[in-house]
């Protein structure tokens, strides 16, 4: 705690798309950064609300009944239990908050589901 | 939930300093803005870690042996219990995570202290 973090140097440290790299905790919760490109499962976390902060790109998130774009500047919060699907045709750069030990793919677990503890 | 947030929007809506408004919540947290200058009071907040993502400008924190620059684009956590006293030169525009009904200046009620249900 208590260290400077800057978000560039972080994310100039990975490229894989659609596993997030903790860079913070607080409260029982993690911050993370995320690149993502294409598209992600349909999944929901039943234990936790999410928040999606985008840095960089356009994110759009399909739910039950509709689409949301989040843009650079802006950001959206998914609440617990919710099924929503990620997807982006350019790379976007998100971050995301979040209880800790959440898994990205949440109760969907397939070959996306990534290492929920890989700090940067 | 679910509605998309522009912060450039939100800081558009107010012009007084150091007093944080409310934007979102998750997970028994607040998420809100504030636009930040000149000297804010030293205090601690026992209950809660604090996040502060600086959006523009150059943010200054002063603890007991030394003080930090978090810069546009960079982030820190206070952890719960810290001592801490915010300053800048010039206006600061900044996101704060922390948990809901967290006052502004924490254990040090003063002038400075402002209503912590504000939304915009």
């Amino acid at each position: 705690m208590k260290k400077v973090i800057n978000f560039e140097e972080k994310l100039n440290k990975f490229n894989d798309h659609w596993s997030p790299k903790i860079i913070a905790g607080f409260n029982n919760h993690d911050i993370k950064l995320v690149k993502v490109k294409g598209e992600f499962v349909l999944h929901k976390h039943d234990d936790t609300d999410e928040v999606f902060i985008v840095l960089e790109g356009a994110l759009k998130i399909k739910f039950k009944d509709n689409i949301k774009i989040i843009n650079k500047g802006e950001m959206i919060v998914i609440p617990h239990g919710e099924n929503h699907k990620p997807f982006c045709d350019k790379e976007c750069k998100i971050l995301i908050i979040e209880k800790k030990n959440t898994i990205n793919t949440g109760n969907n677990l397939n070959a996306l589901t990534s290492p929920n503890d890989i700090w940067i």
